[in-house]
Order: C-alpha cells, then structure tokens, then sequence
C-alpha cells in the first residue's frame, strides 16, 4: 500500500465523532463487562481502546497465549456497535520478561535500573524486548487484523522511555555510526577537542552518563536525539507488523504526551496515520485552557487535518501534589474546545475508575460513584451533544493565518545544563508567546522551522536556540517573500551540533533584524524585570548594537543596556531582546498582526472568552463562570440547542454554542 | 512460663520510679565509671541500660567473646544498688560482620549499601545477621540472666530499617505465600490485572524497587507489613532466647521510636512485658507538650498500663537542623507529664555526654559542662523528686472515656504516592485531632479500630482510609450500642488489600453518616480554605449528597460546594468532610464530647495548662512562663511540696503540683 | 636544587604582570592561531596557559604520542614573546583510560562511578591514573623543559575529586596505618567505642559510605585529610617529574579554587614555587568586591610574597544559575584590586570564548563578539594599563596588622552532620567577620593557628571548632606577649581527633576569655536573633558564667540569657558568644583594632571605597556606580594617568587610582 494511500481518522471516525476511551476490562469480572456495555450505549460511546496493559493476560508465561477473553471482548463489543482502537501491550511487559532478560530494565543515568511493579520498564535498546514486542503483536494482529469491531491501532502506549545502560550504550554507538560514519566526524561535531575528550575508538563512546562536571552539550543532544529515535524504531516496528495482518483500511496511531519533551513529533506523525495525543490540563489552572488551545494547536498542525484526542479525564487525575476534579460543565467545556481546534475522536483514560492498582485515584468516565454519580451523568450528557453535531463536524480543516515555529531539536540543545540562565525554560517561553496570541483571539497553526511558510502572514518564533542552515534560509526567503517575522531572543544561537554561530547569533539573522553586534547577553535573575520606554522585561536582555538602517522600537530605560533596543525592527522582521510582561507582548503581537493582515477569530471578544473556527462552524466557548454576551455579527443557528442567533449570543458559566451561518 | 504470668514492669520498679539512661561506658576508662556511679547515686539514679552499643566489644572477632569488663559494671551497679536494663548489641553489628557478610548489609530501593561506619546497618532479612545475633544473645543471657543487678531485658535498639535486597526478596516471597497461599489469591489481592503485571512465578515476585512511574500500592502495602513483621521476627527470636536463659521474673522491652511509620506497635506491643518509648520533643515547638501527650497516651494504651519512658534528652538533641537546649526547668515538667500519664521509668539518652562519635552533641544527665552544669545539676532535683513521689504513683492506671483510633495498616495504604493529595499526611491529622482534644482538656486513649470500644462514651477517627470488614463491624456495633462517633473524611475508602469500597466509601459507613453519594472528593490546595457557615475548612472537602434522614450540621458556603454538608450527622454518627480549623475543631469536639458525657480533667483550665489524672492523684502542669492561678475544687495535698491545695494553687513558670485529695 | 633555592614568581614575570590566560588551540584551525596571536599582541599579553586539557589530543591512543601541533604553537609564542604557562593535562583523562582502567573513574558515596564525559573523572587513588599521568608528564617534560617559551609548570587543574571506591579505601588504609600505626590508636582516635564501630582487622576499615545514620565524625574528617593528601600526592608526583627535567629556573604551580572546602591549602602552597588561585566573584552580587577581597587576602598569605591570579571571567561563567555579564569597567576594577592586593599575574580563564563544549557560554577575553565586542576592547584597554604599572609593581609585598586566623581541618572537623546547628557555615562566619573588617577598611592577612602570630596587632578567630594543643599554646602564648586576641563562638571546642574539650571548651581557652562554665550552646534559628544591650545577635548565643575577673562588656537582655555574656572580655583576650549583626561587629571590631594600634588604610574613607596598600604605593577603589571624592593627605602621582594628586581625587564610576608618594 503506498503512502499516500494510508488510511486515515476518516476510515475510523466514518462521520462520527469517536467517543469513549480506555477500558481495562481485565480488572473486572465479566458480568461486569456486560453492565460497562449498558452504560456506554447509554452514554453514546461508539469506541473503545482495548488490550493497553494485557501483555501479562494475553502472555502469562513466556510464549504462551491467552486470548479467549479478548475474543469475546472484540465480540461483544462488535455486537453493541462499539469501535475497537486495539493496543499493541508492549508499554508494560510482564513481570516474566524482567526476571528471565533483566537487560530489558532500563538504567538510568546513574546506574540504577527502573524495576517492573510499575509500568514503562523496557528498554527501547533491549534486542529481548524487541523480539518479544514483535511476536506478541504479531499474534494479536493476526488474530484481530481482520475483526469487524477493528477500528484502529494503537502502538504501546505514551513512549517516554530512556536508558543509559550497556545494551542502549552500543545502539548509541551504531546510531552514531550511521549519522556520522566516521570518528572524526563525531569528534568534530562533539567538540572534543575541549576537556580532552577526543574518542579513538567508538568502543569508547557512551551515553552521557552520571559525571562529575557539566557533560558534553552534542553528547547530551544526540543522545536525545537517538532516544526519540530508538523509541520511533520500537513504534515503526510494529505498526509495520500490524500493517502487515490488516487487510481494510484501518489505521495506526500511538498516543503523544503533551508537549513532551522527549519525542520529536514532527518526525513521528509523518509515521502515523492518526495523530493522537492526551491531554490533561489542571482543572484549577486559570490558563488550564490555554494550554488545551496550545495542545490543540500544535497536534492539529502535526496531523494536518482532524486529529484523535486519544485521552483526556472526566475528573482527577493521581499524579499531581493535589488532584482537582472537574468542576460542573468543564468536561463538556474542554471537550467541545478540542473538536472546534479539529479533534474528530473525544476520549477518555479511562472507561471505568479502577479499584486497585496505582491508578485508582485517577478519574474514569464512569468515577467510583458510578452511575448515579456526576461524572458519569455529564459524560452522558456529552455523548449526546457530540452525537448531535457529529455529522456537521467531521473531517473538516481549518488553516491558520499565524504560524508559531517550535522544534525539539532546538528544545534539546537549548536545554543544556551549562546555558546562561536555568531561568530560561523552552516550554514557559513557547507557552508565554502562544497565550499572548491566544488571549489576543489570534489563531494560530505550529510549524517546523524548516515547513514552507509562505502562506502565513505572520510568523512568530519565541525561540528556537539552534537552527540548522535550511531553517535560517527558510526564514530569509519568508521575509523576502513578503511575510511577517517576530522573533523573540535566543534564537539562531547555534547549529544543529549546537556550535555557536559566529558572533553569538547567525550573522544572517543578525543582518535581517539590524544587529550589527550582540555584545553580551543579560540574563536576568527570577523576580528581576528590565524597563523599558514600553513595558517591563522579564527573564533576559541583551546588550546589542544596531545597525544604522534599523528602528529601534522599544529601548531598555535606565542600568547598563539604557537606550539599547529591547524591540527592534527592520523592516517586515522584528527582534525581541527580553519577554515583555503578558499583557505587553499581547499588545506588541496584536499590533503586528494586524498590521501584517491578520485578525482575530472574532472582533471586542471578552477576556475569558475564546472563539474557534472550524470550518463553516464558530465555536464560541465561556471559560468563565459568569455569563457573557458576544456580539457575533450575521444570523446563525447554533447546532447544540438548535436555536437561531441573530447578532448577539449568551453564553453562560462554561457555556458552548456552535455557530452555523 | 505461660503469657498470663509473664513478668511485667512492676518486677522491675518494684514501686520506685526508675530513673537513670543508657550508660556507654565503653567509651570511658574505668576511673570514670567510679565517678559516674558516685554522680548516679547523687542524682537518685536507680537504673541504666547497658550494652545497647556494645558488640564489638564483646566480640571483638567473630566468635570471640570479652565479658569481663561488662562483669565488672554489673558488678559495680549492683554494689550500689542500681538496677541494669540490659541490651543485646544487636542493633549495631561490628565492621567485621559487613566484611565477613557483605548481604548482612541492606539496600535501599535504589540498590544503594547501607554500610557500616553508623549503625543499624543490618538487613532484618540476612541469615548470617540473625545467626550472629542470637549467638550473641544466647551467651549474653546465659551469662547474665540470673545477675543480680539484672531488671529487664532491652532487646536491640529502636527496630527501624528496611531492605530491598535479594535476600529480603527471598524473605518477601515466603512470606507472601505465607499470606496468600497461592499466586492467584497474591495476583487478586494487588490488583495485577492492571498495567500487565500479572505474576506467573514466585520467582518474580519483588520488593517495590525504584520503578520508572507509580509502584503498585497494594505491594508496597504489603512490603511495609513484612518489614514489620521481619523486624518483629528478629526481636521475638531475641526475646524468646534470653526468656529461655532467665530464671526470676524479668520482664522485656524494645524501644519504640514514638509514632514511627515503619511499626505495626499495636502488634509488637502484644509481645512485650514492657511496653517502652522514646521521645524527643522540640524544645522549641510551642506544641512540643502535646506531642509529648499523643506519645503518651498511645503508648500507655499499647501497653494498657504503666509503661516505660526509655529514651528522653535532658539537653539538646543533634539530629535536627537547629538543636535547642531546654530551658531552665523543662526537663522537669516534661518528665512529671509522663508521669502523669502512666510513664513508671523516667530515663534518658544518655547517662554522660559523648566526647566522641556521632553523637557527642546529643545532650546527656551529664553534659559536657559535668557536675556543675546545670543540666546535671536540674537531673539531681529531679532524681530526687520522683524517689519522692514513687509510692504513691506506680504501678496505677487509668482509663479515659475519649478513644482515638488508629492503625499503622490504614496509614500505610494511605500514604501511597499516587494518592489524591500529598498534602493529607496521616500523622499530621492524627495530631491535629489529638490536639483539639488536649486543647480542650478532654483526656484520651488510642484504641485500634477493631479493639473492643464499648466501654467509651466518644470514640473519634480522624482519618482511617483503609478498614477491614471487622473493624467496619466494629464501629457499627459501637455505635448501634450507644456509643458517639465522630468520623474525619477519607475514612473506609479501602479494604485491607487497597481495594476502593463500592461507591468509593464503604456502602455501610456511608448509610451510617447519612451519606446518599459521594460525587467527587475536592482536596484543597497547601493555602487554600474552603469557607462554611460555621468555619474555614482546610486540607480537603468533597462534594457528597446527604441522605433524606442525615442532619447537614454545618454547610460549605460559596463555590462549588455551596449547601453541601461539611459536618453531617445522623443520631450519634458525626461525619466531617474537612479539616476545621483548629480552634473550630476545638469547639466541635468539646460539644460532642459534652453531649456524649465525657468532661474536661478541670472545668475552665485556661490554655498551656494541662491537668491530668492518675489514680487518684491529679497532676497540674503549666506548659508557659507566666505564673497561673488555678481552680481546683477541694482541699488536696501537694506531693512534690507537701503543701495543701485549697480550691485554688498558683504555678509558676513550667510549674507542676502533684495532688493528692 | 635545594628548597631555598626554588624559582619563585619573579622569574616568570621578570618585571611585568603576566597578562593573558588559558589559551585552548586545539579547539580552532591553526589559521585561528595567527589571529589569535595577533589579537593577543594587540591586547598586551604575554602569557598564555597550554595543555590543560590536551591530553586526549597529545595521547589519542594510549602510549601513543602526538607533539608536533604543540611544537609549533610553543615556537609560535616564542617568536610573538609569549610566556608559556605548561600544564600537565591530566585533570582530564582521555576516554581510552577509562575504558581501558574502569578503575580510575571515581566512585561517590553511593557508588555511582563519575564517567568521562564531563572532566576530572580520575580517581586520586588509581595507581593506573597515576602510572599514565606519570608518562604524559615525563615525555610533555622531557619535550619542553628546555624550551624557551617556558615561564613555568602548572601541574593539572582545580583539583578536586573525592573518591569512596575500593582501590581508594586501600590506600586510606595505608594513609591511616602511616598515621596511626595500630588499630587500637585509631580506635581510640575515632571514638569506636561508641555504636559498636570497633575494628579489629585494617581491612575492615572503609571510606564513609552511605550509611544508615549519622556516620563516625573522626572518620569523616580523616577521610577528608586522606583526599587533600591523596590529591597532594598526585601533584607532588608530577612536580617532581617537571622539576626534574626542567634546566632553568621555571616555577611549578597549580591553581587553587577559591576557598575550596578539600584542600588543605596551608600546607599545598608550602609545595608549590607559585601560589595560584581562580577568582570568579559574581558581577551582580554587591559583596562580591568583599569575596575577592578575602581570597586575594588568603592567596597573598599563603604565598607570603605575590602570586598569580590564574583564571578570572572577562565576562560571565556559566556555572551559576543565572550567569551575568561584567558590566562596563568591571573587570579592569577587579583585575586592579588583584594587583593591590599582591597579584603579579593577571589571567583569564580562557584567552578566546569556546564555540563548542560545555563552557561554551562561559566569556573568554575574546568573546564570540570578536574583535568589536565590549569584551576585549576593554581587555586590550586593561592590558596597556597593567603594561604602564608593572615596573613599579612587580615583586613588592606588604604585611598587614591584623590576622584572621583559618584552618581547613577545623572547618572539616566543625562540618560534620551531627552539629548542633546546621545553619552555622564555617565559610560564611569566616565571610562575616573579613567583611566587618573589610568593610572598616582594616587591611588583614590570613594565618594557620599555629603560625608565629607575634608580629601581628589583632588576631582575629571567627571560629576554630578545632584546635591542636600546639595551636591553643599559640593563642596563649600570644596574648601572653601583648597581643589582642577577638575570638568568635564554637572554638576550641573539640581536639584534633574531634574529641570534645572537657567541659566543652578547652579550659586553658576558658580561663584566658574568663568563662567559668560553659553551661549550654543555644543555637539560633534561620531568622532567629537574640537581643543583647548593645547590638542584635545572629545564628548562635550560649549560657555561660563568666568567672570573677572577667567583664561583660555586651550582655544578653531578656529571654533565658538574660545578663548573661554575649561580648566578654578578659584583658586582651575578647570572646563573642554570638554573631553580632554585620553593623556591630564591624564597630565592635573597629574598636578593638583600634585599642590594639591597628588603623584603617585611610581615614575617613566612604562606603563601598577600599585603598590598599602595596609597596609603597597606595591603590583607591571605588565599587560603586557614582562618582566618589576621598581625601589622601599628601601628594602623589597616579600612575594609571600620570596625573598629581594633591590632598583629594575623584573616582568615578568604578574608578582606580594608583598612587605613589
């Protein structure tokens, strides 16, 4: 089958928006099996993930197979017109594999190994574990590749794994190989010839492990780099085994975590025939629902097109200080959030709240109440409204004007432990520059620095500290096309081996925003600001020169950098040396959108409020728990209600309405 | 000799007080131990500890023994009357032992070495270490159990390590087949069915090792139930061989550390003569007297009469970031309080302060500043107090009419990491209700949940999250029997093997609080209040629906919560959902307690005051440095003074009366 | 060549500061070196450091030789007349090494081995180590020992390496069989009779791992004494080789890291031919001037005569939290105060900023601004200064009135995890009490306990927890002959065996301050003070009784020491029980150096101005940011601008005048 054949979330969805979620049924006895069955057709679900945590029962010695009970899961599930997104269970391998392959544990940076008794405790390097991951799905897929209940794949489960020990030691060694074929590519890109590290051998060569100074930088980056990509191997592995036994169009996904650290995404959707991710934001968190938007966001632009919302929770999570539940209506409040930023698939971890296990204090769609309880009456409620739009919804795309770019690879090598200010977090910034839009009603798509960015009209980088040539002349020949660029500071620092560029920042960076020199950096400490003639700098600022030709905008007031620019322009391309404080940068990113042509989702919106285009559709969603009116100009019919809006809507606490012209 | 006849504490008071500590004297040449005991029998030293720390130097190489110089002391205290609590030294093996027996050494979950240099370095679960160790026991008590200066047997010394080890593994396994009998029953009981960690063999099975994210609870639940049970398997082969070597009643201890984690105490006590306790106030905790009082009481309930105060500073500690001293006159009050509530031995940690080790700024009765100190010179006081007072005081008992009931059980299931709040910490609670009830003057016993309750008129739990069905019974019989009970959130959420009640709170506690549905807990952040119309709640709230028949006592205010019960009560059953405050707390419980009969020791104490009941004797103390006036109905005797008490006495700073009607 | 006949520092400067710094080619082409060359010649300087971290690039392959890029780097600075400082390069050992000897990599406490990767992965102990280290260092002498560019040997860099592994608890045995002869004194040295810790086979005997609890104090502190000489041993090891083949009179050195706490620095600079130290005081840290201040003050003491400031930043480091910048005329302040304070060496670490590796945010005095950047333009104005002074620099030493006495083995002995207060810090109550006279403009020197003291006005203690009877003899002796001795809390208290004094404090100590009973210490808490009637104390106050003939000259008002001493003093002899909040003591101190007939610099200097003398030139300072005025009876000549100062001078913004009479 050739790619562009792959199947996709329309071949799982079939017009309808998935809902449902994990279900471990293992932990219950089947009489149970078929009250779930009752609760889910009356709450509307129409999907199930399957078989995440059932190595131990699908295998229960080595070699063995067991799978009666999930054949007549698979079944029943079939009967009740219940999509199986079925799970390869190789995140959480038996205690058996362990005890018989302790090689298959991984070790951390200082030797110690992480255990089975939790889950997660294979080594993506461990050659056992792989042979063993590929018999187990092979069998499951061959059984199940052709059920009709068959909806889906889904990979493991959350890959997030490292290993620093002697069987990932020698695959680091052979990924290095392949990268650099030889040493003295390796050494160059390293950098060894400081602190005397120069290798001779690749027997010499390790993970960067526990050491008694600051480690090396690329040793520490490709090591990064060969984890997401070991990881991904473990993915590819299987996927083309369960392609291999799949004869309909079903299609293939693993779940991302949120923004984490460890996995270059953009790599790995091109892999996925579904993008999925969880996503789980404080309910306590006032901005809990800025970073659903940026999640939303960014998983939206790695799927181009619908995506899966593979889990979420109907109320507490169990691995916060203080797990908060949901308050009445926030569920149906960030589920609906997701299907207007194009999620076709709402869905839960998990079905039922566990009763034992370390995950018995996290939520389930139906909670320890049960059925009479809260949780599961709003769920209900859900299952409903999702149904109702369904048909409106599905498989429709909406792409953005503004285009925020974002990189691991610039994450990994900014991250270093001997960097300038510890202050300094990727994830903070990146989150910092996307709330201002966010909060501006500025939609907005992620890019990867070296995407064709010719269709934005405004294109933000908060900062993307290492950047490899194609990525600086993909930015040079944007502008020169006519686009917009606002750059925050640390950016173009270093190359893809995160060598420093010339003079501290890419010598062509430099000329396109008007430095002439960048003299010194100035971090500043935690609780520390920098004025300006504009607003109050937060985390950092520069002593930079500026060349004759540009403008400086805003100038530091005052101490050592006094009238040196904290914004400067140069034409369409502008620099920002520190972080303005919030509302400042909302208001400096406001302006240049609008003069580079582009305009919020909805004009005078309210604080708190968020409005979303999906298509035809206008979302517009109160994260407040006051009511509002919205001025939204035209006449339209909101799907959930089917009432008519005519210039103006009322949104009560947490309240949605969906918006056809 | 059968259990009923086992000798007790009076065999060992034989009606004094005994008064004296540890004694090293090891660490002094024998010209100091003349001057010690000189000092000793000044002071109205009646009673030291010997041979706590002493194996090395009594078997300096394996297999060897030197008794002569321990001959001697006893010897020498004989002559002069003092009485020897003797240890077996085998909480501190010597540096050949690790050598010879590198396993004797434990590990911690992340497979470091305890090693030897400090002490307690030995695995409760290492053959060699228990075959050492009663070799050594056995000859000690052969050579001393019918020495006449012989009082009681000290088995080791503050039991309180663990091991993660292989052998401790071996041990973990048997018994675990012991509890479960087969693989089925051990894979039900942890809940193994989830994360795929379903055991097929024994072999597989594990302490609760570093794992990648969350341990299983119910393993590591049981993990802290078998090294308590190793622990006690290693004091009862201790005590069971110097029984066997010791001819006239001689009763047995083991010191416990007050309210530590690691001890199931309600069972140890069980197999001791005398139930002993350490206890270390801060000298600067405004709240110190009262940790003094919980210690107390608990243990004068585990040992259900008189017990043994085996380890106190008359001095500064040196184990706390900041040591302080104690005040002019504190050692005496804190002393006389144990008294009063049944402490028969006052000693201490240690006889003379160390000039070398770890400890030599760990206060003794002799401080570094020696006879004229005025340390040594308040113990002499002391000394002499007490010899004045022990008639009238030893060897009685008494019985309050408020139960407070814990469970080291239910405090282990609770603290799991993968709980709602890691802000609800079990012990933090349980003194905090403990206090309300000091604070109110009301006097209290610790009873275990399933121990027979019917005989008090208030039994309060503030905070039991796993129950057995017996102990559920249990409540529910004392209740049905006349009995009020007062009930702090996240009590019956679980079983004993952690699995969560139907409904997320045992279906039998709820109908007994009047409880419909509990919908949703809501734990409160480290600052945060939840309002009521009656107090600020803290900690935690919930969002419960009370059944028709239920009385809503008090009412959350505002929020989420707005009308839902914060305290609920129906007929004698009190439910309370949050934490109040503590003055509130205060209140609540002096009028439920009022309400169920149970009175204050004195009417209209003013606060820091504290009077206490023993016997017939009436102790007062003023726990502040301004002077009191009290009320005391009737005409007493002042035991420490001689002087009558005529309705009222006047104490001044850190001031007692011992009265006598 | 006998000890007095050694090369000493003027025969690498021969009249003029060295300027320059750790010059790393390896990292750069050789084109790079040209422009190196020629920047440096441009910028003054006329030393560079070489080899520090070469080895992996001098031996790639073990036994293996590469010279020739070295050969020509040393003609290089030859023909452009700059001095080579030549270092050993084996603080950092090639990857090959610990490949090849796993053995040499250092193991922590927990075991964890120190892998390479980082720097200073070797163990002081390894005999491989040492054997390699041995040979890089005869052939790297045997080369260049004769070589024109040589000015002088730095033997490794910043030693530092702990070491708890097997093949280093071998060789503390040794240590401690050449120091204690038999077990039985080392037993009775480290208190073994406490915890059962007695040994009876050296092989028993082990470095102080992970332990259960508080490990043997005396262990600890001759642990530390074991590495500051294992580490000794190492650099005579080499220093010996360099001698040996080196004809002329060229100095060895290694640099100290400021204050570092392992290093018993007295007695290393007694081995080394230079004293050299690494000075990096935070830019933004307002005391920072104070902490230069301080190590220059130590450096030029334990020199007795000038020394070389090896490494300081030009701009930031990148080891700090937040690293900030030197703001504009930053550096040539505290290059010049280096000078005043005795440094004939001015040097960075490192000559051109890295582009790679993991100090590559770390300045260099090139930073990655190049030629233009602020950083060297103000290296190069620096340069042409220092060239200016240096005749009349060079080579001149001046003694100062007032000694602070310092002592690495009590800081250790004081450290250990059983004190009564972690809040007390050796280093930071050192800190204080130099700040109080620095700040009074009081010139001081650094002395041993045993140093001949008579010379001196004032000494000064801030806290020698430890002290040696010779030591104490010292004290006594000196104060016996008309000195004035001020003497802080916690000295004397404890042998050099850390054995407490009897009666806590040694009684000789005792009877010279007039304390009779030293009854109890009564640490402070973290924000704790204790009111006197004269000044606030900090950290520490005491219950002591003062004997009959000693005055208490500030007292302790109200609380539990009331009246009691905080300042007591003895005739010449002042002890201070607490730590006077920095305004008093800085009085407190003023006034008593003034009694003893020690006087500021200059009369009547601002805050924030310092004047040292040096010779006979006078150096004014200004640390702030605002122009300044100070008086300077008579007339003299600054020799940075040539101009004549009469009776006053105006220092601008960080300003330095250097005036001769």
């Amino acid at each position: 089958m050739s790619a562009d054949k792959r199947p996709g979330l329309a071949d799982a969805t079939r017009g309808r928006i998935l809902f449902g979620g994990d279900y471990n049924p293992e932990q219950w006895p089947e009489e149970t099996w078929h009250e779930d069955v009752r609760l889910m057709r009356d709450a509307g679900v129409n999907s199930v993930t399957l078989g995440v945590f059932s190595w131990a029962k699908l295998e229960p010695r080595p070699g063995e197979r067991e799978f009666g009970w999930l054949d007549r899961l698979m079944d029943l599930m079939y009967e009740n017109s219940i999509g199986v997104v079925l799970a390869t269970p190789t995140s959480s391998p038996p205690p058996w594999l362990g005890r018989l392959h302790p090689e298959t544990l991984p070790r951390d940076e200082d030797g110690r190994s992480e255990w089975w008794g939790g889950r997660q405790h294979f080594s993506h390097s461990s050659a056992a574990y792989r042979r063993y991951a590929a018999a187990i799905t092979e069998d499951l897929a061959a059984r199940y590749g052709g059920h009709p209940a068959l909806t889906m794949w889904h990979i493991n489960n959350e890959y997030c794994t490292y290993d620093w020990g002697d069987e990932a030691a020698a695959r680091f060694r052979r990924w290095l190989q392949t990268k650099y074929g030889t040493l003295d590519a390796l050494n160059s890109a390293w950098g060894t010839a400081f602190w005397s590290q120069g290798y001779g051998d690749w027997e010499e060569v390790l993970p960067p492990r526990h050491a008694h100074y600051l480690k090396n930088p690329a040793q520490v980056l490709d090591f990064k780099r060969f984890t997401s990509d070991m990881l991904l191997e473990c993915y590819v592995a299987e996927r083309d085994i369960v392609r291999r036994h799949t004869p309909s169009p079903i299609p293939v996904t693993t779940n991302f975590m949120p923004l984490w650290v460890g996995q270059d995404a953009w790599r790995w959707a091109e892999e996925e025939d579904v993008v999925s991710v969880d996503l789980y934001p404080d309910p306590r968190d006032p901005l809990g629902a800025q970073h659903g938007a940026l999640v939303q966001d960014m998983t939206r632009s790695q799927a181009r097109g619908p995506w899966m919302l593979m889990e979420q929770a109907a109320g507490p999570v169990n691995w916060r200080g203080v797990n908060h539940p949901k308050p009445r209506g926030l569920n149906r409040l960030w589920s609906l959030q997701a299907v207007a930023r194009g999620a076709d698939a709402v869905c839960y971890f998990q079905w039922r709240q566990s009763r034992q296990g370390a995950e018995k204090f996290h939520s389930g769609m139906v909670s320890h109440a049960g059925e009479e309880g809260r949780t599961y009456q709003e769920v209900k409620q859900l299952g409903a409204e999702l149904a109702g739009i369904s048909g409106e919804v599905t498989g429709s795309h909406t792409s953005n004007d503004i285009a925020i770019l974002h990189d691991w690879h610039s994450w990994w090598a900014g991250s270093h432990e001997g960097r300038l200010s510890t202050q300094v977090d990727y994830a903070e910034v990146l989150t910092t520059w996307h709330r201002a839009l966010w909060q501006a009603h500025l939609a907005t798509d992620f890019a990867h620095p070296e995407h064709d960015l010719t269709a934005y009209k405004l294109v933000v980088v908060p900062q993307l500290y290492a950047l490899t040539d194609a990525a600086i002349d993909n930015l040079l020949v944007y502008v020169r096309s006519g686009g917009t660029l606002v750059c925050g500071f640390l950016t173009g620092i270093a190359d893809e081996d995160d060598r420093v560029r010339p003079g501290g920042m890419d010598p062509r960076l430099r000329e396109l925003f008007g430095i002439r020199t960048l003299h010194e950096w100035w971090p500043l400490d935690a609780e520390e600001t920098a004025e300006t003639d504009g607003f109050c700098g937060t985390l950092w600022s520069e002593e930079i020169e500026a060349a004759g030709d540009a403008s400086v905008e805003v100038a530091y007031k005052g101490g050592e950098l006094d009238g040196l620019p904290a914004v400067l322009r140069n034409g369409r391309a502008w620099y920002v040396s520190t972080l303005p404080e919030p509302h400042a940068l909302r208001v400096l990113l406001a302006g240049i959108a609008a003069d580079a042509g582009a305009r919020p989702v909805l004009d005078g919106l309210p604080d708190r409020l968020e409005a979303v285009r999906r298509g035809d559709l206008l979302f517009v969603l109160n994260h407040g728990r006051e009511s509002v009116t919205v001025q939204v100009p035209g006449t339209h019919r909101d799907l959930l209600t089917g009432a008519t809006v005519r210039a103006e809507v009322t949104l009560g606490r947490y309240g949605v309405v969906v918006l056809r012209p």
